[in-house]
């Protein structure tokens, strides 16, 4: 156990719930890290489609990121109305649920764990690219790389919230430090110079204009740089794990995360425009990310830039830890619902859904094998998950308004009304931009979710309705069970288990089964060592039933046996008493048959109702 | 099942065993492939050796195979001995074991066992080393193929005694036919060229002298041909697989097999002399086996030529086989003095001693793999196993002649004597030559083993003398048991299993594990549904105890108070009944905690000789 404690700290007890939560400064790293993040890989996405479009497409990227920062707004505002509504934790599953209807939150639900399983996924590889593209001797060891960093984040995020905040606080504000640092010197640098600033380090020359900018372009832009706006509800989906006044500091942490969001989304876009920045085709040689460009050309390449450059490494890789502060969440509310198996509600040693966090791993962790640790090509799928949850998340929110009424509730409906709009807007231009890249997957996977949850539903009212028992212990039938004792030979095992069998029931029969050996001695000692003394106590001695076994089979004449009886004695219980040598050492094992715990199963599978496994153990060391 | 009928055919019954029993045509291929196989690759051992030695070393043939015939003479009148003495089987082990003593017995035993896994082995990749440097495509997948054969071997012999007999005798017949005709065409050739054939294929020119002979070489090419003795202690030890006359049968197919195997070794001195045929080095380009040159030598390379060098390959690939048979049988020996784990005297569906066939499959399985299905290097190791076993037994049966007594004693004591005499000196001979090679891992093994068997004798030893019981059955503490039966909620389960607590014991506790959510649900409903009963019937009812878990454990603390209890009941044995819901679907598991199991698990291990546990099982297709 203390390798244990080393790896996930000292169990914590249920009532230090309380001091396991967090305020915003650990929050910020703990939930903020996705949407901060997003500012590393949003805008380069944007550029990315825009480098068909030369000199000209780089103009277009300050009206895209324009949008996308007045989405984040819309967003924000109905959410900070949501973390009011539902100080317990408001997820886009509980809001839609609530208010839509059960198929509407369940439609939220798949949309998040696939938005969330692909953030770890993407995240961790994109981290790893990132350092792979530093240091391309490490190309060999990618996929080891990314698992091992994903092995990491799973440890620190069983280690128990608190410990997630402090680990994370570091890189998490170096990233932000940095970001902000380089955009005040440019800022500074454009307003020296009138608007014309000369670059440190020149960026790569502008190719030459290859098509005309048209509506699709720039919707394809816009789509790609909306991923930027992943990672916003974590919030208002773990507002439980925040200090008291939880809505409070719930609220402080948001607005802090988005508005640094923003100042880092205009902030590259103005910049990338001053310095005219294209992005590079990550598939050509010479390729670099478009915010190396930016730091180089802002601060050239020295200490700053490679503290800044370390940074964003870290921040990508670790960006997936706010789908591990997450997901556990979510499922612990779907879990509690019944739509998936309920260990998802357990919290684990250090108050943490630890079924939860395991299974993001292992899926996030299969994603990446599969993908040999280059998960490009899944980007597509994934502002489609996150965006169908941001809507159904504000159309939840006005129902709620409508139904909860009163002062201030028609300006709530207003706002969500129109996050809801924005966002859904946005879902069907991700979707119809994205479709024949990947889209289209995430289109055939939710349904599949929905149906799979809705399975695991089904079962467990099946359970309930079976066991539930609205009715008291009847005390008629106090029949005593028939009582069967499996022997091979006369020992004390047999002794002891043919003493307890008589202690409960004086209907007893031993059982043996002779494979041609013949079975004399076991007549004789029975009739000298059970009959004799039972006959002079005055208790009817158990009966001895010999069954032939030709095959040399053990098990399977027993089984039948028990079946038989248990047709043949309509009114008694049958237990089957199976004495069994427990093997403390693991080589005993080699040594000894497991013909106890197989005849345990074979009863258990082959046996019905009226049949009941007793195991008298005998253990050696004693 | 019907699979497993497909495979390894329909189960045959104990009295069936008779009709499993074999003749001297099936007991050729059986117990013969070892010894004939070596034909093949004894003298190409011995010549390998004497590669140095020139056109002169090709001369010293003649009288290192006359040696090597003379020492199969001597042994096959020992073990021809040893056949009639031990009718029911007179392995190495049973012999050495009654007249020399345990240690002996367990020596024997123990070379044996090597040998037996070293010819699989090395049997099967000598096959698939010639079937590659014939088909040089198939070199990639040496180590499959070798596997392949392996498992093939292990499924013929797990179908039984006749069936192998039947699919090995045509490619043994057809080797010993080819070779015999082989032998026939050159001697005839020589006899009317008067001693001096003209070869239809020129073997290769003979290198150079580049030694001097000496008494070393000779004895070192001298003790690699004797690796053409392995394998001929294989009948003696199978005596019990023949048909009646038991004896006869027997005697008769050793007579066959070492007189076939006497003709090949002459045969092939003699034509190898006559030819002028010297080894080629196997690491060169161009090598080529001593009998591929003779066969080409003798009859030029067609269609005969190709089906004599295709049954040399299967032979070689097959005489594992031999192992296969007798590997088991030793097993079952030992395994029945209580050397070895009592599950390698069990028989299986087919009659054979399916864990020694396993047991031996996964050993040699595991030396291709660790190999790479190359195993050139092991050679040295096995025929220093083969030889202590011939010693030990032909030492065992001149004990055994002494003890007997009676008319030809003396004559059958002195041909045992000189045979562990010959047999003894050659094993000295054979550890000094090959000891830096490879036979002080022997050396090594050995001792090994037999701690090894000491230890798990010792085991069982322990075992018995502490279960053995002969004393009858106590009738006096008849107090019934104390209950306790985990609950978590009020259901029909937990109802079911109350109705059987209450039925075997008016002692009966319901322990409930609070993890801080409160048990006052649960209070209530006991006092309706079961104290309210019982009260009314005039019983004493089940008392609720619940148990706080603060670290929100289940199964910590309810086994904790089982044992507490334990603790305080000394004159009371306690049966803790557990209530468990039984999958009856492999999905069914991903619902439902494991609780019960692990339960069952956990009371198993921690628990007593005065602890019991009760599984009453639900079943939810009911």
């Amino acid at each position: 156990m203390s390798l244990l404690d080393l790896l996930l700290g000292k169990p914590l007890a249920s009532d230090q719930a309380r001091a396991e939560c967090i305020g915003t400064a650990a929050g910020i790293p703990i939930f903020g890290l996705d949407a901060l993040s997003s500012a590393a890989y949003g805008p380069e996405a944007a550029l990315t489609l825009l480098i068909p479009l030369g000199a000209l497409g780089i103009a277009y990227m300050v009206p895209i990121s324009m949008s996308i920062i007045i989405l984040l707004a819309i967003v924000y505002f109905s959410y900070r109305q949501t973390i009011a509504a539902y100080p317990g934790g408001g997820g886009s599953y509980t809001v839609a649920r609530q208010n839509l209807g059960v198929t509407a939150g369940l439609l939220a639900a798949a949309a998040l764990m696939i938005d969330y399983v692909l953030t770890v996924a993407v995240g961790i590889s994109a981290g790893v690219g990132a350092l792979v593209s530093a240091v391309p001797s490490l190309q060999a060891h990618t996929l080891s790389i990314c698992l091992g960093i994903l092995v990491l984040i799973t440890l620190i995020n069983l280690r128990g919230m608190r410990d997630t905040g402090v680990i994370f606080m570091a890189p998490t504000y170096l990233f932000v430090g940095t970001l902000l640092t380089a955009m005040v010197i440019g800022l500074f640098k454009t307003f020296l110079s009138s608007g014309h600033p000369v670059p440190v380090e020149a960026p790569p020359p502008v190719s030459q204009a290859a098509a005309l900018p048209g509506a699709w372009i720039i919707l394809q832009a816009f789509a790609s740089g909306c991923t930027a706006m992943t990672g916003v509800e974590a919030v208002s989906n773990g507002v439980k794990a925040f200090r008291e006044p939880v809505v409070k500091t719930a609220r402080r942490t948001l607005t802090i995360i988005i508005a640094l969001l923003m100042v880092l989304l205009a902030g590259i876009a103005y910049l990338v425009r001053v310095y005219g920045i294209a992005a590079t085709d990550p598939l050509r040689p010479g390729y670099q990310s478009v915010l190396s460009i930016l730091l180089a050309a802002v601060s050239g390449k020295g200490v700053f830039y490679y503290t800044a450059m370390a940074s964003i490494l870290m921040v990508l890789a670790l960006s997936a830890n706010t789908a591990f502060a997450d997901f556990p969440r979510l499922c612990r509310a779907i879990a509690q619902n019944n739509y998936l198996p309920h260990s998802f509600a357990t919290r684990g040693r250090r108050l943490v859904y630890t079924q939860g966090i395991l299974a993001l791993a292992v899926v996030a962790g299969l994603l990446l094998i599969i993908f040999g640790g280059i998960t490009d090509r899944l980007i597509p799928l994934y502002a489609v998950g996150a965006f169908l949850a941001f809507t159904l998340s504000q159309a939840g929110m006005v129902g709620h308004w409508r139904r909860v009424g009163g002062e201030g509730a028609t300006r709530s409906m207003l706002i969500n009304g129109f996050g809801a709009f924005a966002t859904g807007i946005t879902v069907i231009v991700v979707l119809v931009a994205k479709f024949v890249e990947g889209a289209w997957i995430t289109v055939l996977l939710i349904p599949a979710l929905l149906i799979a949850m809705g399975l695991v539903r089904r079962h467990y009212h099946h359970v309930f309705l079976e066991v539930r028992c609205p009715t008291p212990l009847e005390m008629d039938d106090v029949a005593p069970p028939l009582v069967i004792v499996p022997v091979q030979e006369w020992n004390r095992i047999v002794k002891k288990a043919l003493r307890f069998a008589m202690k409960i029931s004086p209907h007893v029969r031993a059982v043996h089964v002779d494979p041609g050996e013949g079975s004399e001695i076991l007549h004789d000692e029975w009739c000298r060592f059970v009959e004799k003394p039972a006959v002079e106590a005055g208790v009817a001695a158990p009966e001895l039933v010999v069954l032939p076994s030709p095959y040399r089979l053990i098990l399977g004449p027993i089984v039948n046996y028990v079946l038989q009886a248990e047709r043949e004695n309509p009114t008694q219980q049958i237990a089957v008493l199976i004495p069994e040598l427990v093997e403390r050492h693991w080589y005993h094992h080699l040594f000894h048959n497991k013909r106890a715990s197989v005849l345990k199963t074979l009863l258990l599978l082959r046996g019905n109702q009226r049949i009941i496994v007793i195991n008298v153990p005998w253990y050696l060391d004693t």
